[in-house]
C-alpha cells in the first residue's frame, strides 16, 4: 500500500509516536491535573511536556498552548475567543470549511475575502486593498490544503498588528512542514492539528496564543466551559492561560504521542522536511505536466501537495482506480469548496496527492505509472 | 500501587482496550470519513462500530451519537444545541462544573437549582416544586461524582417530556456503572466520557441524542462548525445527525479503544458491575463508619464512590499520606463546589475514593489500614 493522503492525516507515524501513546495509556493512565497522586502527576507531566514541545516549535509560551481534539476545534475556539458577532472578518479565498463555516456563522455570512492566488507581493497588495477601517479579525491559512500555495503570513501579520486587527493563522498544512512562529507572524493565535505534519495521533489539536495574552487572558472569551482542577469554586473560567480556555479531561495518550512526533520533526529538521516534500511535489508536477490528459491546479511548486484531474473522468473514479492499485489519495472537494472555486477545478473537485517526509521516490513513480495506466485504459 | 480514583478516569483498562487503540493507530491510521481509500474506509468502519456500540448501550440510534473529546465537550455541545441565551434553566445542587459553568454562562448566572439530596420521592417532589412555567431546559447528573447519590432520572425525564421541557443527563458517573437509556429517560441528550466507566482512553466522549432528533436535526444548533466530508459546498453544517454536530477529525484510536471498553462492560454485565461496585462502597463505608475521626459525606450506599475526611486534617494532606502508601485517591473539591456545599464538607473539600469493577477487596483493606495508620500517627 502506498499512502499519499498525508494532508488528511499523516501515515505511517514514526514508531516512537505509536509507542509513546501506548506506553502513556498503559503505564501512566491517571487524569492529568485532577488529583495529586503519582499517576495523575505523571500524566500532568506528560501533558506539560507536550505543551513545552508545541511552545518550542511555535516560539510561544507553554501557558499559551491550549489543547483541543483537532484543528477545527482549535479554530472554533480561537475565533470565539477573539471575535464577537458583528465584528467584520476577512478571510482568504482558499480557506477550509474549518475556517469558512465558523466565520460564516459568526458574521451571518457577511465576511469579506481576499484573493490569495499569486506571489507574495500581489497577495499583500490584495490583502491591503481588502481591509477596511472596520476589519476586526483576519483568519487565513498559512498553506492551502489543496496545493502548494503558501500565504505571506509574516507580512499579513505585521500589517494586522500595526493596525490593531486580530489575526488567526490556520497552520493545519504548515505545522511540521515549514517554520511557523507566533512571534514572527505577530498572530494572535495559530491553530493546528497534532496528527498531520507533527506526526501525532488523531485526537489532538491546539491553538497557540500570542505571549501578550498570557498577561491578559481575561480578554479571551472561553469557548468550552467546565472543570479543569483549578479555581473550582468560581462559576466562571479562570482568568489565566491555558486554564481559561481548557476544560475537561485532556487526551493524554494522544498528547504523549504528539510530544514524540514533534521530537521527530525537530530531529529531522524543518528545512530538511520542507526540501524533501517540495522535491516530491516538484517531481510529481513535472511528470504530470508532461502527460496529456492530466490537468494540474493551483500552485505547482512549494510543498508536497498536488491537485490534478484526468480529462473526462470524475475525480472519485480516478481515486478509486488508484486505490485498486494500492495507492491512497483523496478526491472531491477536500472540505474546501472555496479553494476549489478559486483554483477552478471541475464541479466534482479534483484528486489530491499529499506526500510526507517519509514518502519514497518509488511511491511517486508507482503513482505516475498508475495514472498513466488509467489514462491508457480509460 | 492501588488505584482508587476511577471517578477521574478508570485505570487500569482492560488489555483489549489498550491493544485496540494501538492496533487501530498502527494498522488503520487513515482519516475516517475523509477519503475513499482502504485505510480511510477502515478507519470510518472503526468509528461507525463505536457509534453502534454507544448506541446499543444507551438504546439510541447510531446516527444520534455525537463524538467529542470528553464529557465536558459533550455537555457544552448539548447545552448549546438545545438552549439559547435567555432560556430558564434548572439544574440540581450537586452538579459538576462541566454543567454548572456552561449553564452559568448561558443564563448569566440566573439558573435555578433543585435539591437532589434525598430519596427518589422526595427529590421528585422538590424537582416538581422547582419547575416554573418558563423552565425550558433541565440539566442534571445521573450519579454524583462525589458519592453514591443517584438521581431519579427516569421520573425527571417523564415529567420533562410531558411538559415539553428539554432534558440533558450528565451520565459521566453512571455510564458503564448502571443502565442508562435515552428511551427510558425520555432525555433529549445524555452525555458521558469514554474514559471512565466505559474503560476507553482519555480523549473520547459523546452526546447521545433522542431518536426524535434524527428526523429533526435542524432544530439543534451546531456548537463546533467545520468540515466533516459531507455537503462540503454548504456554508452551514448539514441538517442531519451526527454530521450536523461533528466537525474535524475524530479521535479514531480512542474510539477503537472505546468500542472495546463497551464490549468489556457488556461482557461483564452492568448488573454484575453495579453489584460489585456497590459492595465495595458499602464495605468501605461500613469500615469508615466504625472508625472514630472519620467523617463520611453524602449518600453512603449506592455505587462505589465514597467521600470522607479525617478530623483535623486537610483533605490534601490525607491524600498525600495515602499516596505515600501507594494508594491513589483524589482530594479537594473534585470540580464540584456545588456538590461539596450541598453535602456540607469542610472548606477544603474532602477525600474521594472511587472503585471500579476491577478493584479487589484487598485494595480496600489496604486503604482502610492506611487510613487507620494516618489516624494513629496524626
Amino acid at each position: 500500500m502506498i499512502y499519499l493522503d498525508n494532508a488528511a492525516t499523516s501515515y505511517p507515524k514514526p514508531e516512537s509516536v505509536w509507542r509513546a501513546a501506548d506506553r502513556a495509556a498503559r503505564l501512566w493512565g491517571g487524569n492529568p491535573g485532577r488529583s495529586g497522586h503519582r499517576l495523575a502527576n505523571r500524566a500532568a507531566q506528560i501533558v506539560y511536556d507536550c505543551r513545552e514541545a508545541v511552545a518550542g516549535l511555535f516560539e510561544a509560551s507553554p501557558e499559551a498552548v491550549v489543547f483541543t481534539s483537532n484543528a477545527t476545534g482549535a479554530l472554533n475556539l480561537a475565533i470565539a475567543s477573539l471575535a464577537k458577532p458583528g465584528d467584520e472578518v476577512l478571510i482568504s479565498n482558499i480557506e477550509h470549511n474549518a475556517v469558512l463555516r465558523p466565520v460564516h456563522r459568526l458574521t451571518n455570512g457577511r465576511y469579506r475575502t481576499f484573493d490569495a492566488l499569486g506571489d507574495s507581493n500581489t497577495v499583500e497588495q490584495r490583502f491591503l486593498a481588502a481591509l477596511t477601517p472596520q476589519t476586526a479579525l483576519v483568519v487565513c491559512a498559512h498553506v492551502s490544503n489543496l496545493c502548494g500555495l503558501t500565504l505571506p503570513i509574516e507580512r499579513i501579520g505585521r500589517i494586522c498588528y500595526e493596525r490593531g486587527i486580530r489575526l488567526i493563522v490556520d497552520a493545519s498544512q504548515s505545522a511540521g512542514h515549514l517554520p511557523v512562529s507566533i512571534a514572527a507572524t505577530y498572530a494572535d493565535a495559530i491553530c493546528a492539528p497534532g496528527h498531520k505534519g507533527l506526526y501525532g495521533l488523531m485526537g489532538s489539536g491546539f491553538a497557540v496564543f500570542a505571549d501578550r495574552y498570557v498577561e491578559n487572558a481575561r480578554v479571551l472569551r472561553p469557548f468550552v466551559c467546565g472543570g479543569n482542577g483549578v479555581n473550582s469554586r468560581e462559576r466562571t473560567m479562570p482568568d489565566f492561560l491555558p486554564e481559561r480556555l481548557e476544560a475537561g479531561t485532556l487526551p493524554m495518550p494522544a498528547l504523549a504521542a504528539l510530544s514524540e512526533g514533534i521530537r521527530e520533526v525537530r530531529r529531522i529538521g524543518l528545512t530538511t522536511i520542507a526540501a524533501k516534500e517540495e522535491a516530491c511535489g516538484r517531481y510529481l508536477c513535472d511528470a504530470f505536466a508532461s502527460m496529456p490528459g492530466v490537468s494540474l491546479y493551483g500552485v505547482r511548486y512549494g510543498g508536497g501537495t498536488v491537485l490534478f484531474s484526468l480529462d473526462g473522468m470524475a475525480s472519485e473514479e480516478v481515486a478509486e482506480a488508484l486505490d485498486r492499485s494500492g495507492i491512497c489519495v483523496r478526491a472531491g472537494l477536500h472540505c474546501c469548496p472555496l479553494g476549489h472555486e478559486t483554483l477552478g477545478t471541475p464541479s466534482d473537485g479534483a484528486v489530491r496527492v499529499s506526500v510526507s517526509y517519509f514518502t519514497h521516490r518509488r511511491d511517486l513513480d508507482a503513482l505516475i505509472d498508475a495514472v498513466a495506466k488509467i489514462l491508457r485504459e480509460r
